[in-house]
């Protein structure tokens, strides 16, 4: 039962807190690269120093979430170690030794009235994080966040809830001996649904939200959400295998993309053949994605071509499995190929597998994408793999930040112009 | 009386359109530069041939709109004249001009696997106008999207439908001669407010809306939206003239900011004035103001200096007047102006007058706005005194875009990955 009352209180709550965020990233916007990199290495010693009470409080999680009958995968991720608290720490530190991308002067150029112009990179303000299970993001965004000398407020599941709690009091912890507001990361403990709408209805001190987790939650943030959103992470990722592929590469691909980490946005979830190499090549590339416990879907072409496999339906289509399922279909060109990903695609990654040139600028060229491969795995798409130092998600949308974040997607510009009386005559 | 029934068919109106301008957008961007300037110089030759009809079309959305009543200054926005045609149509010639943002490879690198990564821009998809009486915004809006390869929507107002549409037939009948097909430009004609709240919730289609207008317009489509927007205009824009101003550049800008065009976003609203020189310097200043018609709202200080003013009331502050108003306040320091400005302003323009550089700097570094100036006139804030070429709006969020937008402001970017059979280990 949620009454009016109790709707007022977490309202306010929320909105205290976000106003304390906003109020932290006024003063975060002055502190210098130096300020800053201290306190991201006190938050890390803290976060060390804090070990005992953080996995105190996540075998809490643990124990609760295990009881529930949760899948094992999901246990994994939710569960922190004394190794994994280091290895998040060192994260920290990691993301302490990249360059400020705040101050920056990206351009700077005259105007023809003798005004000098400057575009100066700056911070968003404050960030809304919304996210599911895994506790290590709690970090991650808070670090990303002040390195680019924006405020948080982190708004993580009910599942991790003990653990970040631990999380962020090791933070501000860490913040409290340094140059900046400890009010700067702020944790929504409210794990009513309506606490995350009331956040992203707060336009007046929210200046990002993002959402991330399933397509659930996603599309939620995405549907309500009054502050501007980045959509991150669903992918319905494709490989095509081209007529002009060399076939053991292909092979070497597709099982890369589909079983590597099944689990992830960037895993694929179709296959497409080109019809002329189907019957040499896809009876034994699919046996060997079923010999790695892949289930596969054909289409009705594909299921004549390998006995006894499933059917795929147009639903599996336009599925993320996110798991060890590959809905596999023979198309007549890269043209019917291009075209089923515009159907089905959700412009995170797809991937063409060919040796002629001018087939994979065609697909490189007509396929909407975040990123877009010739002969390489979809499962590059990464921020690290993609020399950032650091991602915050995958935006699948095209502005502001499309593809892997790094720190540059957190931040944003003004124009500094410096005059001696110009006007407009 | 607005029926469930016609609500359905108005729907599905709106619909068809977005879905043929997405189909549109597909197609378009692949044209080269070259197809996509024939076009726009289709398009230029087109509206002077079609000039008598527009004009013909015009008269009607004046006379209509003259009956009502409306403000001289309204009526003359939106009369179009012979010459007027002309400039239009060489604005759309100017544009042609302009370097093509789209396929150009901003970064290259190569990640530590060997893939080759490049940072390709490429539209947006289709973006969404929505704008009130001016007829010319909806051929700059048309000639900004088609030279960034984005096909468009266009929803203007009723008091300029006539006028609307009869450049949207020109406008097409240009592109029927050339590659780029006429369906890149729609046009929504109902006037029912039922049409724009379709538009923005057709996020399968639209990938950008842009409100171009008062402060309601753009209020009630970032509210609703579920498509990205992109917030222009709104400008409650300062001057602040700081103990160690230059009297005469300070009266010259001050003047320029309020008077040479108060109808637009970037003249300013408000003057905050360091208390030091208020005795000089104000009541000659605000004299000035007067003589060009100004009426003066001063704080209580400002009252008790000029006599015979009227005082300005809390919701001064916060008014974007448009008019020949200006609300004055006498401010202890340059930190109060900052403070002053944090808590009323648009986050548009602001500017400070002062010869002092450390007080400039610290003005510059701490006031948080799209264009921040140090003596010179918040009038400046244009895309084309900022020699973009071109102005779609003047963007006053922090995502994507911030301050004058040109062509760039309409694009978005692809990571294209060439590999040799790269996989994640």
């Amino acid at each position: 039962m949620f009454s009016t009352d109790t709707a007022q209180v977490l309202k306010e709550q929320v909105a205290t807190q976000a106003q304390a965020a906003k109020i932290a990233a006024r003063e975060l916007a002055r502190k210098t690269s130096e300020e800053k990199n201290a306190a991201l290495e006190l938050m890390a010693a803290s976060l060390v120093a804090s070990k005992h009470e953080i996995l105190q409080a996540n075998a809490q999680d643990v124990s609760r979430v295990s009881a529930t009958g949760a899948a094992k995968s999901f246990i994994d991720r939710l569960t922190l170690t004394p190794a994994r608290i280091q290895s998040i720490a060192d994260g920290v530190r990691a993301v302490m030794a990249l360059p400020d991308p705040i101050g920056v002067t990206q351009e700077r150029w005259q105007l023809r009235n003798g005004v000098l112009v400057e575009r100066r990179s700056v911070p968003l303000g404050v960030i809304a994080m919304i996210y599911e299970a895994r506790p290590n993001v709690t970090v991650d965004a808070a670090t990303l966040a002040l390195k680019t000398s924006n405020a948080v407020v982190l708004r993580g599941s009910a599942d991790a809830l003990e653990s970040n709690r631990a999380i962020v009091v090791a933070l501000r912890e860490g913040l409290r001996a340094s140059e900046v507001p400890a009010e700067a990361i702020q944790l929504i403990e409210s794990v009513e649904h309506e606490s995350v709408e009331y956040l992203i209805r707060m336009r007046d001190a929210i200046d990002l939200v993002i959402p991330r987790g399933g397509a659930r939650l996603i599309q939620a943030v995405v549907e309500s959400s009054v502050v501007p959103v980045i959509e991150t992470g669903v992918g319905n990722c494709h490989v095509y295998v081209d007529v002009d592929a060399q076939p053991e590469m292909a092979t070497k691909i597709v099982i890369n993309a589909k079983t590597q980490r099944p689990s992830v946005c960037n895993a694929a979830e179709t296959l497409l053949v080109h019809t002329d190499v189907a019957p040499q090549w896809l009876p034994q590339a699919l046996k060997a994605l079923q010999e790695r416990g892949v289930e596969i879907r054909g289409c009705a072409r594909t299921c004549q071509l390998v006995p006894d496999i499933e059917s795929a339906s147009e639903q599996d289509w336009g599925t993320e499995y996110l798991e060890l399922i590959m809905a596999v279909k023979i198309v007549d060109d890269v043209q019917e190929a291009i075209e089923h990903i515009a159907r089905y695609g959700t412009r995170h990654t797809e991937s063409i597998i060919t040796e002629n040139e001018e087939t994979a600028a065609l697909f490189l060229e007509q396929v909407d994408a975040a990123v877009v491969y010739h002969n390489a795995s979809t499962r590059l798409t990464d921020g690290f793999v993609f020399g950032f130092g650091a991602e915050i998600g995958i935006s699948t949308q095209k502005m502001h930040a499309r593809g892997p974040m790094g720190l540059q997607a957190l931040t944003s510009y003004k124009y500094v112009g410096h005059g001696s009386g110009q006007v407009i005559e």
